[in-house]
C-alpha cells in the first residue's frame, strides 16, 4: 500500500531512518564496550524491543510492571523496571513474571525492599534489585554514598532479592540545550555514581550494573568508564525536543535521524494562508512543546484543541490543498506513541509493516 | 472492593458527583427548552452516553468517525460528527454506519459535500449535513452569512444528504476566565449564527439544528433562543481548567462538581517536604496546565516526566506516607480520559462499576 493511502491520523515510522538509528547506537555501545539496555517506555513495542536485542542489547528497561509483562510476553528475556515499584499487587505480578524471565527493579526506601522480598519469597522467584541515587534531578532516589550503601546492604540480606547495582539516570540533564552545560551536569551525575560505587566496593558489594543515560547525555555515561549500561530510548525516533539539543559545535545533534511522524490530513482550508489538520493534542502530544511540520520551515503551528491544529504559512502558495496529507514531527515522542495502537512502518513511500504498540496505556 | 484497594494510576469517577452533573445539565436543558446532544469526545464511553440519553439527550456528538462507530455499536441511535470529515475512506465508513443509525456530519467546503454525497449514494444511505460557521475561533468553518448559505444550497441539492442546519461552536470562548468578557464573545458568536439562520430562511432553507456550546458558555447558547442544541462535554467531569472559569460574581463556576480523578500512589519519599507520585504525563494530561491535588491547597505540583510527578508541601507534617494513595484533579479532562481503558466508578469509598472507554484512541 502506498503511504498516501494510509488513513490519518497515523503514527508512521521511516524504516530506513529507524534502522540507521538502531545501528548508530549499537555501534556506539560496541565501540565503548558498554552494554545497551534500551528503554521500552519510549516504544512500548515488543517487535522494536526484539530488534534492539538482535543488535546486541542485553535486555530492555521499562518504567511500569505492566510494560515489563508486555515485553516478556513479547519474547524479551531480561527486563529491568528502572523505577520504584510500590505495593504488593504490582510486586507480586513482577515476582510471578520472574519465573519466566530475568526481572529486576529499582528501590530508594527500605519498605520497597521488604515488600519486593516478600513477593519474591511468596512466588519462589528471584528479583534483581538496584538502588536508585539522586544524580541531581531531585525526583526519586536516595542521596549518593552512605544512604545508597545502607539500602544495598539491606538488599544483599533480603531473601529472594539479588543486589545488582545502581540506577543513576539524570533525566533533567537530557534536554539542557547547551552542550558544555549538559556535559558539566552529566559529569557531576556520573561522579556521584562513581563515588557510590566506590563506597559499595569498600563494604564488599560489587555493582553488576551501573545504569542510566538518555539520548541527550549517553556520550558521557557511555565513555567515562563508570557506567556499563545505557538506558537510551528516544534515539530510535527523535522529536522536536531532541532537535533543540545542541552538539559541541552548537548545532542540533545529528547522529540520529527523525524516524517517527504523525501523518495527518488537511481537513479544512478556511483562509488563504491557513490549513487545518486532523491531528490535535490527542494525536500529537504537546507536553514538551508543539510539533512541527516536516520538510517546511516557513510555517507556524497553532494549537487547535484535542482534534485539530492549524498551519499558518507566510507564503500562501505553499499551503497544502484540502485533503493533502502531511507529516508532523512530534514535540515529544514517548507520550505521542502512548496514544496509538500501531506503528505503520514505511519505506520508499510504501507501507512495509504494522507493529502493535502492546504496552500502549500500560500504567500499572 | 474498597477504593484504596484499586491499583494505580487509575481513572476514577465519583458517581454521586457525576450523577449530580448529569442531572444539573439535563434540568437546564428542560428549563430552557433546548435539546442536549452531549459530546462523546469527552467521555468516549457508550455507557456514559446511554446515561445521557436516558436523561433526555437527543443523541451524541463525536469528533471522529471511529468515535461514532463506537457509540453506535454501544447502542446510541443518533450520532452527529460535529467536525469536517475528509476522504472517501472515512466517509464510506460513515455512510455504511448510517444504515444502522441516524448519522450526520459537518462541512465547510464544497469538496466535502461532494465526497459525502458520493459515499451516501454508494452505500444507499442518507447523511445529515450541517454547515460549520466561524463564530470567532478561526479554526474550521466558513464565514457567517452568504458563504454558509452557498454551502447549504449545495447540501440541499446533493443526493444522499439532508440539510440539517448550522454548527456554531466557539471553542476559544469556553476558557475565557472573566465572565463578562466570556459573555460578550459568546453573544457575538450567537449573533453570527442568528444572522446566518436568517439568511438561510430567506432562501427557504430551515435549520433543524443550530448547535454548539460548551461547558464555559452553555448558559448563553442555551438561553438566547437561537441555538436549539447544546453540545456540552466537560460538565460531566470538570477539570482544573474549568475551575478557573469564573461566574458573574467572580467565583469559580460552581454548578458542576469535580467527578473525575486520577488515583495515584506515593512511590517515593525522597525528602521531608516532598512525595513522588506514580502519575506523570502519560497518566494525567498537562496540555492545558498541570493537575492539582484534591482536598489540599498548600501544595505545589512539580512535573516529573512521563511516569512521575512530585508534590512539594509547605507543611512537612502534611506529606503523605510512602504507599499512600491520593486523588489528582486532571488539568484537562478529555485528553486524560483518552489515555485510559476503564473508568472505575466509586461511591461511598467503594468500587461500584467499571465502564469501558470504548473510543479510547479512536483517531480516524
Amino acid at each position: 500500500m502506498p503511504l498516501d493511502q494510509v488513513d490519518t491520523p497515523a503514527l508512521i515510522v521511516d524504516l530506513d531512518a529507524f534502522e540507521a538509528n538502531l545501528e548508530t547506537m549499537a555501534a556506539f555501545g560496541k565501540k565503548h564496550g558498554v552494554n545497551l539496555r534500551p528503554h521500552a517506555k519510549t516504544h512500548k513495542c515488543a517487535v522494536v524491543g526484539q530488534k534492539q536485542v538482535a543488535k546486541g542489547a542485553i535486555g530492555l528497561c521499562t518504567q511500569k510492571v505492566s510494560e515489563a509483562e508486555a515485553m516478556v510476553q513479547g519474547g524479551i528475556a531480561d527486563v529491568y523496571v528502572s523505577n520504584e515499584v510500590m505495593g504488593p499487587r504490582k510486586l507480586e505480578r513482577l515476582a510471578a513474571l520472574a519465573r519466566e524471565a530475568k526481572l529486576s527493579l529499582c528501590v530508594d526506601h527500605p519498605d520497597q525492599i521488604a515488600q519486593a522480598s516478600a513477593a519474591a519469597v511468596k512466588f519462589k522467584s528471584e528479583l534483581g534489585c538496584r538502588v536508585e541515587i539522586n544524580t541531581g534531578g531531585n525526583r526519586c532516589g536516595v542521596e549518593p554514598g552512605e544512604p545508597a550503601v545502607d539500602l544495598a546492604k539491606r538488599i544483599a540480606k533480603a531473601p529472594g532479592l539479588r543486589f545488582e547495582g545502581l540506577q543513576a539516570y539524570f533525566g533533567r540533564a537530557q534536554h539542557i540545550e547547551d552542550w558544555a552545560e549538559r556535559k558539566t551536569q552529566s559529569l557531576e551525575g556520573i561522579d556521584k555514581a562513581k563515588r557510590t560505587q566506590e563506597a559499595l566496593a569498600k563494604v564488599g558489594l560489587a555493582c553488576t550494573y551501573i545504569g542510566g543515560a538518555g539520548t541527550g547525555t549517553y556520550e558521557w555515561e557511555g565513555s567515562t568508564g563508570v557506567y556499563n549500561e545505557l538506558q537510551v530510548g528516544s534515539y530510535l525516533f527523535m522529536d522536536v525536543g531532541y532537535h533543540k539539543v545542541l552538539d559541541a559545535k552548537g548545532k542540533p545533534m545529528s547522529e540520529f535521524r527523525q524516524s517517527l511522524f504523525v501523518y495527518s490530513t488537511v481537513m479544512s482550508r478556511p483562509a488563504s494562508n491557513r490549513a487545518v489538520l486532523d491531528a490535535g493534542v490527542k494525536a500529537c502530544s504537546v507536553d514538551a512543546g508543539p510539533p512541527r511540520l516536516w520538510g517546511e520551515d516557513d510555517v507556524d503551528y497553532v494549537r487547535g484543541g484535542d482534534e485539530h491544529c492549524s498551519l499558518v504559512y507566510k507564503n500562501p502558495n505553499r499551503v497544502p490543498a484540502l485533503g493533502d496529507k502531511v507529516k508532523l514531527v512530534p514535540g515529544h515522542c514517548d507520550p505521542t506513541v502512548n496514544m496509538y495502537d500501531w506503528y505503520v512502518g514505511v519505506r520508499g513511500g510504501r507501507v512495509e509493516s504494522l507493529w502493535p504498540i502492546v504496552a500502549r496505556g500500560a500504567l500499572l
